[in-house]
């Protein structure tokens, strides 16, 4: 595999907590690397890794490749929009924000009537996960281009999968994403089990991450359960979405997911009971309340598998 | 921490394929340990290690730590029977076997008698697992026997966690075979959904593994689950017998699971459709028919996370 | 209440075999009725009640009241249109297929334009229950419409519910088909119980059809469920359709449905076995696979509670 | 069939709610029965209907039939062992107590002891029903007894049903109530979705009610639903443990009861939350609460089917 830093120009759309975190692994790497932001200030402390912080998109138009890493459907169109509002075009464009597949198909569209290559590349992993450096990606698109992005997408963490044509990268992000929803209702299910026996809750999941059951997810996860910190990392609201995507196409394909469609509605539940507003991880508050159990947090300090 | 070789005299009841690991993770570590098993000739190997195969189980009476390792609560009070007959007995007895609640309340009464220490210490991981080093156990007992006993339960994997007195470590293993169960679930119905969109079960399973919602288990079941190699690791039975240990459990703390209730009524569908020879991950092939597909292995070379 | 008869002209569109009876009632009533149907042989023995069988759809058009009992959205589409392409229109529709809630808006609409009003009413019964008298309808539209089409409608069965204004009927519907799906599972789960425990399914549903719990269904399914008959009355899919509809709304109203939600998936599992071809009742056969036993017929002579 | 009332002599044990209204009806049918109850006041107005209300057990010691209609198992006990206590005995003893298979098969050997025919044979419908002359027997025990007891069994309301040998009997009435949770909770998920999308749950169980899904049980809770009176006819942990009987059934008989499992998990929710002391079908208020609705009594008059 060629050395990734020496060749291509990249370019980079979005500098928000993920974006930051991952452009900055490109440049720490020591590629040739551009950055926009909306608000450049967020951009700026790239450069002391050898980032260009650009102030106009369109300065990104003529690299070898542009990634993008926004919010929404509607950011994209508007950065893509922008960025080839001119002539110029770059040869490739990999969208690693969370779009739908529809939002995904309109964009491959777009970019093949003007002969960009696309790839579609959502990402497994928050802010701290990038940061540690263990973000992985999921890549659909023509071979031929994931070949050659693969030395920058496997740069920026532990390597990407490569699934097919098309958006099939989304459907396996939401897939992902469902999977999220199940392992979290059923941690809950039994972490309050094992309280109630008379395991505390650190004790319990020490346990379980050291297991062959544990995940990185359920070792980021574990400060919460333990400690009840619920600062918002993705809401309940944002988790439903998810799930009736992945029940979406269960009934497009004609999947049952019986265990999919439960726990969405015990995540609807929680809505209902008004628990909107913090981390969709208070499933926990919702299977303590209905076993009559008062949580109360346990003030320990307990790792979260990330930090080294 | 003290280095545990140079002081305690061990012995080791059982040398079937995980007891067989166990004990020659000890021996190799350097630690003065004697083993029995009931057909000898399958714990001979272990003399290459150091450690010494006996013939009788009354010559580990006199050890500091007997460590069990059999199949059944019968087989549990066989051998610890024939190891107390005579008058010798050893200081603590550490049960790793996958016994129900009551046996080990049973065992505890019986060695309390005796002023034996007694530590409950089921474990996570199969053969493979821990000769790979990854095992860990789950133990509670008196928190000073577990101190004392600690150094050799580490050295045998990645280490063990205590959560406290009397038979709670058998109450958080079946916590664990239950999240086993709707992680399996969750695993096929996301599969299968993907394999109907277009993805083939090695990539979309290449990624998860990858992704933070990858752990040790869905990493060795890959293999199992690509090319349809459904030799029995763990039968339907068992795990639907851990399953309702689960939700007896939680019928008697009062905290519903429906989740796992759930998951509990789909193996049971499996096994009303005559499926109980293979393993259990033969909830794809239900998933699959469900979802009126035809499998097809896809004889891929996928690594089971374990080989180095 | 007026007696219906000796006041409003009627039209009648659809002669299948719910709007055969249907019509059969009101001519035997006394109502002054005219009857279209596509296939004009299939309405005329209607005429020996005194109905008018006529050849164009365009001669209901001046009538006072218009009933529509066809298939579906397309066949309402169809008939409307060639019902009103000339001048003269009646004074109320009266829609009784089973349409979504968005045809039965787009109808609205479409009348509202034309001054004609409109009711929507859906039925609760298949043809054996209306010819046994027990149809009923929910309906929803202006209350003044209601209030004069009602003796007409109390005419064809036992009653009429009015539920609100514009296409709320149509949800009720929706609701109805849900609890059927639900009621047809439990009945299916715990016929299979009792069977396996030793009762004969004729016995457990003559038990259960008289109780508290027997319903117009239950009794009428009996006959279905103890010999085995599985001749299409609704379809897999049909109602598949129709759960769907009902978590959709769900959806749209933050409604949790768990146990819906899993009925329709267990229909989907059936679905996927290859199972559409036979009434949806065969819930039976796939609870009975799934519990290990082969049912046979009983070939007992048990009623359906319609036949006097 | 004989007529009833000239030929036997019967005596009742019990004069609750539900068995004052049963021996009420025996006693104005002309039967020859004598009562007892533990606190003889609340029988004694049956003699009003022709009935002996007696002061001592051992006087009904000697009647063909002795009916038992008690609350408890520890009741029975107590009654039978009383009433059994000298060398008097009837010919048979019809047990109608809501108890458990293992208590009604314990009795059985009692009473064979003693060369006394025995029937398990409980009932569906609360004392309303039972008044309103809608009670059903569900009956198990020798056919020939059966034969015998007939004529009064269909006395006390619409019939009787036989299902067999044994304490079938007693699995046919678990299930009714595994069935009778299930619907509760269908109806409060519809009921809910119907009023959020307009609906007033009087107008929507109007027509539920009168539709083909329509039963009595429906019928009389509606009461309940429309105007939110829970006061209790039966306890949220009562429902529970007839749930959890069913399940337990559905493991000995390798079952898979998923809907019947889900619906028992929903009622441990609700349990959970602190919602034990009012009637069970504050379902409707879980329901709600998940949905984000606030509930208010509608105070409307609405019938409970039994009312004539």
């Amino acid at each position: 595999m060629p050395t990734p830093t020496d060749t291509l120009k990249l370019g980079w759309i979005g500098a928000g907590r993920k974006g930051y975190e991952m452009a900055a692994r490109l440049a720490r790497g020591g590629c040739d690397i551009a950055v926009w932001n909306r608000t450049k200030s967020k951009a700026e402390p790239l450069a002391k890794y050898g980032a260009k912080v650009v102030d106009a998109l369109q300065e990104l138009a003529a690299k070898d490749i542009v990634f993008c890493m926004v919010s929404t459907w509607e950011d994209v169109k508007q950065v893509m929009g922008k960025l080839l509002e001119n002539k110029q075009k770059p040869k490739m464009v990999i969208e690693c924000s969370s779009i739908s597949l529809e939002g995904s198909a309109e964009l491959r569209r777009l970019l093949n009537e003007k002969q960009i290559q696309y790839l579609a590349a959502p990402v497994s992993g928050n802010a701290k996960v990038i940061k540690a450096g263990k973000l992985t990606f999921v890549v659909s698109g023509p071979k031929a281009a994931y070949e050659a992005a693969r030395p920058y997408l496997d740069m920026m963490g532990v390597g990407s999968s490569y699934v097919g044509e098309g958006e099939l990268s989304r459907i396996v992000k939401i897939c992902h994403n469902v999977m999220l929803g199940v392992v979290t209702q059923s941690l809950c299910e039994i972490t309050i089990l094992a309280e109630k026996a008379g395991v505390p809750r650190h004790a319990f999941l020490d346990f379980l991450n050291k297991s062959v059951m544990g995940s990185m997810f359920t070792r980021y996860k574990t400060p919460a359960l333990v400690n009840l910190d619920f600062h918002v990392t993705f809401t309940p609201k944002l988790l439903r979405k998810d799930m009736d995507l992945g029940l979406d196409a269960g009934r497009r394909f004609e999947v049952p997911m019986p265990v999919a469609a439960l726990t969405r509605d015990l995540i609807q539940q929680m809505i209902g009971h008004g628990m909107t507003e913090e981390d969709f991880s208070t499933l926990l508050l919702m299977q303590a309340k209905a076993s009559g159990v008062a949580l109360k947090p346990e003030n320990k300090e307990v790792g979260d598998g990330l930090s080294s």
